[in-house]
């Protein structure tokens, strides 16, 4: 892991880029000495890490006692770019905002966002591995966003202690049939009238979750409407269980 | 509004018993000298109002710096028994353990929440009348448990100005219709197993409000098996929309 900068926020949370390997990152941690516990922070969607609503998210985060890992999936933010994922992210769109039957979305869902979690997987779990050696951050850990990566990490990654998924009417079928092989203690998000993500799909996948302690909280609106305490709550859940 | 006791509690909040007509009820109110919002805590099942864990809600709550006020039901707690109602509700409670179709639980729910809805709207504004005459106790009001009820105050009552429900499964066919008439913030607690109450009613019933801003949250278990943290989160929904 090496670190490439390194920035103090007015919120006294630092802020370091680093690359391990071919891998881009950020990791925020807060000011505070003693050691924390970790939150593995990533996001779908073809999103760069740097996305200002993530990093607001990440640094909020930061800020209550945590340190936060984010890293650039292959093909987006700071990487290089995919033609072929790049024409299925176009074409999962085109599809979506016409309204395409869920049975074409889904397979052009499984082609594009399939191949990028079993590739996701190995670089986090090498990032977890880089992070818990900094001095500082010791755990427990948490994941929070992008619910297909979630459910293969949380089902292979023994470390992680507690999971928040965000939205998950679309997800690849793999990851539909791990669901009940994640038993960790679970925060679901959804967005009621999330254009992108049928509302029934996601329910039924909350319900496939093996976890014992499983918490759903929905909320009136699109998928970019979740409302600003849903953070706090957030944060009370990862205080439950990492701290 | 007639006090007939009061007793001072360990965690400085002060319980007084009261008579209004007819109508027995408690008052809760926090050590905190200056004015205080007001929340209606009411449950159903003809549960009294000095069943253990209600009470248990009722001190958290108002320890939390609000003024808590319950009565009993009509046929429940301190009151006199109604043959028929007693009847009804043992007739209801062997049709679900036996897993009766829903058309026979809603037609015995109907003939007894039906009537009980209808006669406890008046009492209960009654209550908030005479408790808001009382000093230091401003409101706003909020309004919380039973959800068939709740909904007809918070239809009729515009003092009401923000409202939590649980369950929900069964409600009578007129508070049904009546959901989009409620329009205030809304948290709708749910718990996922509940023998008691079908999950896709409580979620219809929880898209039918008409309020802007709703949140679900659902638990893994059973009708008691509420975590006890949703009794934080619901302090913080009350708090937002009546501090």
């Amino acid at each position: 892991m090496h670190f490439t900068s390194e920035q103090r926020l007015d919120d006294g949370v630092l802020e370091r880029e680093f690359t391990l390997g071919e891998i881009p990152g950020t990791l925020w941690t807060p000011e505070s000495a003693g050691p924390v516990p970790l939150i593995l922070m990533s996001h779908n969607n073809g999103l760069p890490r740097r996305e200002a609503r993530l990093v607001a998210r990440a640094r909020y985060t930061a800020a209550q006692g945590y340190a936060v890992v984010s890293i650039d999936a292959a093909g987006c933010g700071d990487r290089p770019r995919s033609a072929a994922a790049e024409q299925a992210r176009a074409e999962l769109g085109r599809a979506m905002r016409a309204g395409d039957p869920v049975d074409r979305i889904d397979e052009i869902f499984e082609s594009l966002v399939g191949p990028l979690v079993e590739n996701a997987v190995p670089e986090w779990r090498a990032t977890l591995d880089a992070v818990l050696e900094l001095p500082g951050i010791e755990g427990p850990v948490g994941y929070t966003s992008w619910t297909a990566l979630g459910i293969r990490l949380a089902a292979v990654e023994p470390r992680i202690a507690a999971v928040g998924f965000f939205a998950g009417g679309y997800v690849p079928r793999a990851q539909r049939e791990e669901a009940r092989q994640v038993t960790v203690p679970l925060l679901f998000l959804l967005q009621w009238d999330d254009e992108g993500n049928p509302r029934q799909r996601a329910l039924d996948l909350f319900d496939a979750f093996g976890s014992k302690e499983k918490t759903l909280h929905a909320n009136l609106g699109g998928h970019l409407g979740t409302p600003r305490f849903e953070l706090v709550d957030g944060d009370r859940f990862f205080g439950r269980h990492l701290k």
